[in-house]
């Protein structure tokens, strides 16, 4: 941003285990500009947000603490116990914005640090940081939603809301196993790095919800097919994505029947999932899973400017 | 060994892709000496296995030529197409001790080298490398067994035995999804290096038999159990081994039911599998797996010296 640009009337800020996003937002909800590093949580020390997030947006704080601090809202693993301020997790049911925002220590004065805290839920245990504000940008799309909101990724979230709450949830650990599987394990010269197979997909999937039992034995077949029938690597990557998105389904099936479903999340993963939900009859809602993330820090920021 | 010890009459070896095991065996079967490292197959270069032999085993081969060489037989990975000489795999059904031994290129005049072969399955796709020696050793002792014998590790083993035949099988990758999730996941905050908690195992084992489709999402209740409750690291590894022991038997149920079993492996782990059996109703026999690959490789020779 030259110097001649405008001054954000706030900055949002998506900033997770391994990924820092920020967006300078103007007064009217306009994106002025957007930059992101690897800056994530699971790298910093306490000491080193501070100076992260001003690599990264400080062109955007013009000379400073004449014009007063540019407000910061950030959700995400920076509201851990080993983040920039400990946000303590809301207990379900609860609102997707809860209550319990911290400020984070900051020594530059051109800005002003809050951080969301996450939503906690006693039984089965579960936690999320992050995607409570991705579902609050998507009430204040459709505040009328009643159904299950399915947030894809390393660890996928589904998410019962109710009348404007988050009445429940469950975390699938789909993309950790995948990633895990991919690099780590025997599979790593079965699978390409990159690649897809449709039907290899949905074949998988099929396999997978009628007989998740039998996982850990269909994992191995894409190494032994690899090895005596030449399956190919982007087959058997479509198939261990298959095989991993059908036991999440089978495990989550009891919410979705009869309930509206909305995904949200990158549009490369969330594809995947409308593909398998629409194999099962299911025809989700797809949203954008960085432009819910920047509604939801926007409705968070008008709460805690009302409660101030 | 001192060069008074007597010279061993032949070499057992089991040659996997992390390590190397060698036995030095007398003329009435006696074990002489042990010598292992790790010089696995999969850290190897083709040129590199005979000098990894010779380091482990060198001192046990006396001055050579002219004593004759002395024999050496192999199982394991050393005999796939990244081994010292590929042992084709031999197809399902087939024996025990499958036909196909083949001579590894060796240098050193005092060694003569033989690679046993590897089992495949056509449908479903599977293969086996130095399991079915262990197989044949257990036959060796047990040659009326007729059931399905279990081989836990990094990839566990369920094999049909039948008429002292490998009738078919099917691998899961137990011990390599427990690996690569305690390494590579968000798992290792929450799962002990070591420990154990044998209930907190057992009740892992159920609920993961009763509901194999729920394991993405036990599998991250052991994260959150940890921030939220405190579960204890032993606790956690204890649940996440019960979690995987119990999709595998979960997967391989209709094997075994009415029919012996036989667990083959390393104390630690058949310990543990025949817990998860005995819950089960089933109680196996048992048999140490070096042991049983000991006897699968004098088995294996004794038929080759029968055959040349």
């Amino acid at each position: 941003m030259t110097s001649a640009a405008p001054r954000p009337d706030w900055i949002a800020v998506d900033w997770g285990t391994t990924r820092l996003r920020a967006w300078a937002v103007g007064a009217a909800g306009d994106v002025l500009g957007h930059a992101e590093s690897d800056d994530g949580m699971g790298k910093l020390d306490k000491d080193a947000f501070e100076p992260a997030l001003l690599r990264l947006a400080g062109n955007w704080l013009g000379e400073g603490a004449v014009e007063g601090a540019v407000d910061v809202v950030a959700c995400g693993m920076v509201g851990s116990r080993q983040g920039w301020a400990e946000a303590p997790y809301c207990a379900t049911p609860c609102p997707a914005c809860p209550p319990g925002a911290v400020a984070a220590p900051a020594r530059d004065p051109r800005i002003s640090v809050r951080i969301l805290p996450g939503v906690k839920q006693a039984s089965p245990a579960d936690v999320m940081r992050g995607e409570e504000t991705q579902i609050a940008g998507y009430l204040a799309e459709c505040p009328e939603f009643d159904g299950v909101v399915c947030l894809p990724g390393t660890h996928s979230k589904w998410v019962r809301v109710k009348a404007g709450r988050i009445a429940g949830f469950r975390t699938a650990m789909t993309g950790e196993m995948f990633e895990s599987l991919r690099r780590h394990s025997v599979l790593r010269h079965a699978v390409a790095e990159s690649g897809w197979d449709r039907s290899a997909f949905e074949d998988a999937l099929s396999d997978s919800l009628a007989h998740p039992e039998q996982l850990a034995t269909a994992l191995f077949s894409l190494r032994a097919e690899s090895l005596l029938q030449g399956l190919s690597g982007n087959a058997a990557r479509a198939r261990l994505s298959g095989l991993l998105v059908g036991i999440e389904l089978a495990g989550v099936r009891d919410l979705w029947p009869g309930q509206p479903v909305a995904l949200i999340g990158a549009p490369a993963l969330t594809s995947i999932y409308r593909d398998a939900l629409s194999a099962q009859g299911i025809a989700p809602a797809v949203a954008d899973g960085a432009a819910m993330t920047r509604a939801g820090l926007a409705a968070a920021r008008a709460l805690l400017d009302k409660a101030a």
